[in-house]
């Protein structure tokens, strides 16, 4: 059959080609990137997704094809033949892979113009976010995202060969399903052969995964893509990608072993790096008592240290009266920070307000090892013994204190913590720091709804040592769940679940779920433990999160291929947009923009 | 941390002991599946998805694990420790794989009760298939059932690694999308950050893979759910996947070179069959002539043959009328037929009716040579002699004939072609035989829209040969698409596409879509194609069909992990269900049941 390639057919891609295929006749197709005269020869770079190969259009070579090259304009598609030339020694081109040979063009075709791009093909060119997303299938050609889009494929490819050997099965989940109990909006679909009803996209495949365990599958696995309508923040994605695994007959350690091997053979496989197993480990409780966030960022020391005891009966009634109350007081010394500025100190406690905090607190140690503070004159000198001590205090330091109730304090701290590290360049950007955090709360209270919420979800299993508090004090229940965090950032996370119908009630019931909601959300959930479902416990990745440390973006966006704004919008096809009234009308469905009418 | 298992973790699954094992120490864990008491001794044949092993709970080795084993009922979940011991030899049985073995145990843990199942979880259960469906936790447990899920993920693992070798990426695209115009009914999604707006769930991911193919992405792949609200037939789920790859720089030749390598390697991989490539090219045409369908059956003759020109002038005033309004009079020779009882005949011509034949005639031919049949006596001698030769006539055979317009006619007998192979016995339920259809029109006219539409996609390209007849004959242009069809059922389409901006708003004006509607549908998509879009064609399998035909199942629901029923819910969790009144009101939306209103 007869087409436009006829019988030409690409011998090698752009990016293969080198010394020792000098001589060979090539036929190589791809987009034309740039375009240059020297003294009449024509030199192209020929881009396709593997690399850059340099054509040479030479009049005295083939005065046709050189004519037909004059006419070509960036981003033309062409197919060329020729012979592969080393260049000579001047012209190599170092930079390039295949920058020691070019090809001399016996043969053009043009299999497609292209009219001007509206920014240039190639990486660090001015240009809004929404024209990149407009066309998108240009920006898709620049070489930062090109690499990020076959990183993704190599990510996936490398985790689901370490899962298939460790004999997980692939099970596909359903899309169309019921409202799954993740905190966040479901995405609705109404129904149009039950009409007045929806299904919901997932959230995760967290049910079926449990099901799939009652089913006896032992191990499972998913990259799979999953939903929440949720008010976009910047790095957020109405649908977003997890690598989703369970497992039964197993305990904690089996799960996060298994994943920490997962991940260092992604690291190992596509970025090189060895990274060490076991990762460490960390209580819920030690990271916030020493690093104010579940998710500590260890590159760095700077550790948190609290010091209620010693200010409690102070004359500094900030600090005494927040113990009283129940809150605490917590010092981060920044260790040879004393240089720093009112200016800067101003800018930190305008930081930590955002985080909730009243004030940021301040001693600075002087040379002579006295103290630059203005709350300095409150404590005694055995209290002030007794910081110095507590906080490891040399001259030079500078010390920040928060007082406030345990969540604010905790959360300005840490994130103040990260923010001073990076500032005093304490953060090596090629360190990998994983760890694992574990027992963490069953429950917390919320104060709006006056109830405990799961604080991972309603089928994590609390550990045995504390079922005794189940009732008498549900937040002092730690669960099995474990988080996987690499340099401050959660990568996944996971738990073990509730295997027996019984208990999973009484987590129900804790959680203030009536026997009619738990029923009615869950009631195949309690149905399905009750036909013997093994102890089993999984994890989920962020596979995007994961993707975005690999390649060190800071935008989901370019790692995504086809991603939306901020708006939930796709401007390349425009989604959302408006459907006809037919339609409407088979959903048995009416907008009704006007809440008044 | 404690819990349930303790520090008990399986040595071995149940499905890998055999006699070299004996002397080991184990541990296993599953499901009790079978429980017997020989003489005071209980054995249970222990289940996980791997296999089954007998365990053995003797008193005298244990009396304690005795008294437990004793109140262990049908899928209860239990651990065990114990000796692998060689069975005596009257006790080994051959029909398991581990029937040599069995384990003594010296410790059991009971991990899980379970309620008496509605079903015994074994193959071949009188079951409804609401019930099977409704507990699909412990359907999925069936040994059938799981080895078909188990099949799905080996075959979804094999197509990836021969794609992945052969260089294409796996590429996500959006869920969240907008309408695409396969035909079918769009699932829509209301916006909620843009109320009054709605995405559609993608039919297939076709403009995105194009659009990947604009953006150099050169090849790539993706195992994706579709979506199409259609109603349902007994084969259909409102979600489906499928397996869809696009090329870049190739022609119809590459593509199918490349498919029927995959499909090739799955044969062997997955089920041990090797498959001669190339496959089988038939095109259209020949096979509506040969066959009467575009997915014929090649695994047995019963080829059909027009005979309209031997009868357009005969006395059966049925046939020629036909003829001369532009029908056709088809036969086939159903060879040793004759003895079809006419109540046999009747329902075959009841069949036939179903795809629209008012009639089906027939001549037998007796031992003597001479016409048995209604119509013999409207033939002239050298009538009758023409149609002997050309159906190729012997003593014993029966002739069916159906006059009507080409598309009933066909149609009728295709099917009616494949039902007498059934029925005659002549298909090897063994034999795997491949053919892809090629050159089929690019467009067919409607009829009821008065216009004509594509027969795959508007996105094919038509054939270089037949560009002249664009304008002048649409009819009659032959597109690049090509089917691949496996023992009559179609696995997989695709098509070269149009690269080329200017043929794409040919072929949307030959489709009668106004300037203004396709660039409100596909202005993106010829937007594309402007910038330097590569020659490039793909294909699309239908995964749940061809895991289906390989695993010999009857049923899409018995391949699918959670299926829907045919009228589109979910048993297993009630989907789709009620909402919220405040989640509709959100997005703006009212139901609007009584179409009064």
């Amino acid at each position: 059959m007869a087409d436009l390639l006829g019988s030409m057919r690409r011998t090698h891609n752009c990016g293969v080609l080198r010394k020792e295929d000098t001589g060979k006749t090539v036929t190589l197709m791809g987009w034309a990137q740039r375009w240059r005269d020297h003294g009449g020869v024509i030199f192209i770079d020929l881009r396709d997704r593997y690399g850059v190969t340099q054509v040479v259009f030479n009049p005295e070579h083939n005065a046709d094809v050189h004519k037909l090259a004059d006419t070509i304009r960036s981003e033309w598609v062409i197919a060329v033949q020729g012979e592969v030339l080393e260049r000579p020694d001047g012209m190599v081109n170092p930079k390039m892979e295949t920058g020691e040979i070019e090809v001399m063009v016996s043969e053009l075709k043009i299999l497609n113009k292209s009219k001007t791009p509206p920014f240039m093909v190639e990486d660090n060119v001015e240009v809004s976010e929404n024209l990149r997303l407009e066309y998108r299938y240009l920006d898709l050609r620049r070489p930062r995202i090109a690499k990020n889009i076959m990183l993704r494929h190599q990510v996936g490819a490398c985790v689901r060969a370490f899962l298939n050997e460790n004999e997980f099965l692939d099970i596909e989940t359903p899309v169309l399903t019921k409202s799954t109990p993740e905190g966040a909006r479901d995405y609705l679909v109404p129904s149009r052969v039950n009409t007045g009803l929806f299904y919901a996209l997932p959230q995760s495949p967290q049910l079926f995964k449990q099901l799939l365990m009652v089913a006896g599958y032992d191990r499972y696995y998913q990259i799979v893509r999953c939903f929440r309508d949720e008010d976009l923040r910047a790095d957020r994605q109405p649908e977003f990608t997890q690598i989703d695994l369970e497992m039964s007959f197993v305990g904690e350690e089996d799960v996060m072993g298994m994943a920490e091997q997962m991940i260092a053979k992604v690291f190992k496989e596509v970025m090189g790096k060895e990274v060490k197993t076991p990762f460490d480990r960390l209580t819920y409780k030690d990271a916030m008592d020493r690093y104010g966030l579940d998710k500590p960022d260890l590159r760095f020391g700077l550790e948190l240290k609290e010091v209620s005891s010693i200010v409690e009966g102070s004359d500094f009634k900030v600090f005494a009266s927040v113990v009283k109350k129940g809150g605490m007081v917590k010092a981060m010394n920044a260790k040879g920070c004393a240089h720093f500025s009112r200016k800067v100190i101003d800018d930190l406690t305008a930081f930590v307000a955002v985080y909730g905090a009243k004030g940021l607190a301040w001693i600075k140690v002087k040379e002579d090892g006295s103290w630059q503070s203005p709350i300095a004159k409150f404590f005694t000198d055995d209290e002030k013994a007794a910081m110095a001590d507590a906080l490891d205090m040399a001259p030079g330091d500078l010390i920040f204190f928060v007082a406030d109730n345990i969540k604010v304090t905790n959360d300005a701290l840490g994130h103040l913590r990260n923010r001073v590290a990076k500032e005093l360049g304490l953060i090596d950007e090629n360190e990998f720091r994983f760890v694992w955090v574990t027992e963490f709360p069953l429950v917390e209270y919320d104060e709006t709804e006056k109830r405990y919420v799961a604080l991972h979800h309603p089928f994590t299993a609390p550990m045995e040592e504390d079922l005794d508090l189940l009732e008498s004090d549900p937040g002092a229940v730690r669960s099995r769940a474990y988080d996987m965090v690499l340099n401050g950032t959660e990568l996944g996370g996971g738990s073990i679940r509730i295997h027996q119908p019984e208990m999973q009630e009484k987590v129900f019931n804790m959680l203030g779920l009536g026997q009619e909601e738990a029923e009615e959300k869950f009631g195949f959930l309690l149905k399905a433990l009750a036909f013997g479902a093994p102890p089993h416990g999984g994890l989920a990745f962020g596979f995007d999160r994961l993707i975005m440390l690999l390649s060190g973006e800071n935008s989901i966006r370019d790692i995504i291929p086809f991603p939306k704004t901020q708006k939930a919008a796709c401007l390349l096809t425009d989604a959302p947009s408006e459907v006809a009234f037919e339609q409407l009308a088979e959903l048995a469905l009416r907008i009704k923009k006007d809440p008044a009418s």
